[in-house]
């Protein structure tokens, strides 16, 4: 029996060794890759890659001309960066929304217009009903909704628990309200409501306000006034669209079948500019492979001997749907199949700090082994730890199948990131000096590494 | 000689020790006072206060509704508490400027609506322009701006530095320019443009835009794009009309015609609820006058001697009309004087670090006073400094006649303040626990102690 032991500890060590130890041999040329992109030849070109996108197409709404156009924009741009397998995958069925000019006005216990951006799916409407302030769900049951708008001033308690709130339409709708209003999903404002999904379907009107108004009518409805208030909704569903998945990649060189891939979503919002959500994570995974690409050109060390495929997914917005389209149409492949899948979605931010993770979703093994690239990257002096994380965004179906998955969350990426998102602040400006850069040389390391080892993960 | 010169040094230390002798004897009363304010049963109250003026009655625009019925409702509640001499004072031809629906669109090389604010003063227009994006002032040597919008896109280098820029439409104007756009005066922005004065009289439309569209703009301009704008303003002057100084006091026991004034203002621009600018700053010095008021009530020690006045002044953001009116009207008064004047218009934040201080302009002697009420403030445990500065707001009129006056400048006045100046986010959120109360228990140990030693400052 203590011989089985011994025994057992020592293989653990043997292939704890050797599992890792192909790993530690990237360290030279994982620096050189940080080197290139943070001071080299690699660095900027991301911001100025970003700021063509949001400055010259807009916002890329779904449906919309700007991120048709945009699509049109980066492919071309790939095709002269040289990539391989340039390539666009039409997704069809998109449920398609405009937002029109919507008024949401308090009349009583004074007129003042309330900034409000209607949630996805928020049907038009054109009523009047008095009011009634709610700081949560537990509250309907003491309060007759019927015939009334629903206010929730909820407490923010971080993105994925408050989030229930930006779909309280269907169950207001279910106890007779006739429109909700929802305080917008974030730590704070600046008068600025953040937009979302979380209406389609609805029969009736459902729009964010401010943090600061609805905490005002909170405190005017505690004070036992009538709230009346007015909405004028022109938005509205507008049947389907297609759009594009947008793909490119280095192909491997030994064993091509094998795909490495880095993601982000092209679509945005409406409101801003769509930088932060997701230009930033687009900007910075085209950064990882276009550094890569020009060093393979000089140097066989970087040319990959797995595929490292970038994906733009579009429609994430509208509910992870162009990636799970993806997945869908691929996953019976028999070509090829991934062994690795990211995504940046949450602020292409420079870690600044240890509050700074790759979530990831997988086996101990493959932790221990992504802890080794991990090493590599702190040794270089930058801050970032591993958090297991069985939520994976737009990865989710490849963390499903049991696909090593990781999610970039900067530390930045936890509070500081919900202030612009899906707002008219997010704008390129949320980006400081080095943001892009990191964050592309972060994902260049980790796709270099994987993409190199025997083991992948 | 050296004879003499001990007795001029002994003459200093004497007089120096008399002069603050009599102020080291208010830190017990004082310490109270703070204690009441911070701790006791005179905290809370001023977020109450303020929340029920800006929430009842909004924004505060000269000429507007809310500014007149705000001012019937802060006089009825003053009278209520018991306040001696409340009353209004008229200000009359004021300039009114009415903000309309104004639009600012980039047509050209895209379409994009851009969030804009008109400023004070700007004639209404309906144009197309070529715009010319510029960084200063001196960059209009190098371009023909003759026909073409101007863009302003200069960099923030704090406030009074960077002010001149909002009124640029004067300079522009008689280059030929035809309309100017510019940049907020802020260190950031989150999609919120600032207003404020700068226009009246303006032959062209001039309005602030946002950081990130004046950013965007530059950008583009840099690509060697032609950017074209159109301007639909309907902002407009409108005459004249007339507002009220609130006037409100407890009146001297031994001297009551030596008025000890402390002041902020009750106007506001017509964006977010001017929570900041300046209501925070009127409930802070109610909030000193009422403490100093209950506690007087049963303990003689807080009567004052001199006459504490507090002025809550209009029409400040057309450029402290209503405080230098009411300066004028009063100077050839003979039956009183001030001995004293302070201004609250920079955030009534709660010290948080040493940048926070009393700006300061009188003497040295006064300043070497003054430094003995801030001691005991400091010994409170609230870090505060005394700074000079002959900039004094509000209360010039009396610094230039050589009455000692102080402006608080707590350390987010200096940078966080201008966040939300003069935008749609200024609202009762900006202010945290303690905030209001902290700001009024300075002013009320100071308004004690000048209102209560023999040599005042």
């Amino acid at each position: 029996m203590l011989l089985c032991h011994s025994i057992f500890l020592f293989l653990i060590f043997f292939f704890s060794v050797k599992a890792n130890g192909d790993i530690q041999k990237f360290e030279k040329s994982s620096h050189q890759l940080l080197d290139y992109i943070i001071k080299g030849n690699g660095s900027v070109i991301a911001y100025e890659w970003l700021s063509n996108l949001v400055d010259e197409f807009g916002p890329r709404h779904l449906g919309s001309e700007n991120l048709d156009k945009a699509i049109e924009y980066v492919v071309h741009g790939l095709i002269n960066d040289g990539f391989d397998n340039v390539h666009t995958e039409e997704v069809p069925d998109l449920p398609k929304w405009v937002r029109g000019d919507d008024v949401v006005e308090m009349i009583e216990p004074r007129v003042q217009r309330l900034k409000a951006l209607a949630i996805d799916g928020c049907p038009p409407a054109d009523l009047t009903a008095e009011a009634v302030v709610l700081t949560d769900f537990q509250e309907l049951k003491d309060h007759n909704v019927s015939g009334k708008i629903v206010v929730f001033a909820q407490k923010w308690i971080g993105y994925s628990k408050t989030l229930k709130y930006r779909r309280a339409a269907y169950t207001v709708q279910e106890l007779g309200a006739v429109g909700v209003l929802v305080k917008s999903i974030a730590p704070n404002s600046f008068a600025t409501p953040h937009t979302g999904s979380g209406a389609r379907g609805s029969r009736i009107p459902a729009l964010t306000i401010t943090s600061e108004e609805a905490d005002m009518l909170k405190r005017i409805s505690n004070r036992g006034k009538k709230i009346t208030i007015h909405l004028s909704i022109k938005s509205h569903p507008d049947g389907t669209v297609s759009s594009r998945n947008v793909l490119f990649e280095i192909r491997g060189s030994e064993r091509p079948s094998e795909v490495v891939l880095l993601s982000a979503h092209i679509d945005s919002w409406d409101v801003g500019q769509g930088a932060l959500d997701d230009g930033g994570g687009c900007a910075a995974m085209w950064n990882a492979l276009f550094a890569l690409k020009q060093l393979a050109d000089s140097n066989p060390v970087f040319v990959p001997k797995r595929t490292i495929r970038v994906a733009f997914w579009t429609a994430e917005e509208q509910g992870l749907i162009g990636a799970r389209y993806y997945y869908e149409s691929h996953k019976n492949d028999s070509h090829e199949r991934f062994v690795f899948a990211s995504e940046t979605d949450q602020g292409a931010f420079k870690p600044l700090n240890w509050f700074s993770s790759l979530e990831f979703a997988g086996t101990k093994a493959q932790k221990k082994r992504l802890n080794g690239i991990v090493e590599i990257i702190n040794k270089y002096g930058i801050p970032l730890s591993i958090l297991i994380n069985d939520k994976q965004g737009d990865v989710q179906p490849w963390a499903d199948e049991g696909i090593p998955t990781v999610n970039y969350l900067p530390d930045r990426g936890r509070e500081h990131y919900f202030l612009y998102h899906h707002t008219d602040a997010d704008y390129i400006n949320v980006f400081e000096d080095g943001d892009l850069e990191y964050t592309a040389a972060i994902f260049a390391v980790v796709a270099h590494i994987v993409a190199n080892t025997e083991d992948v993960l």
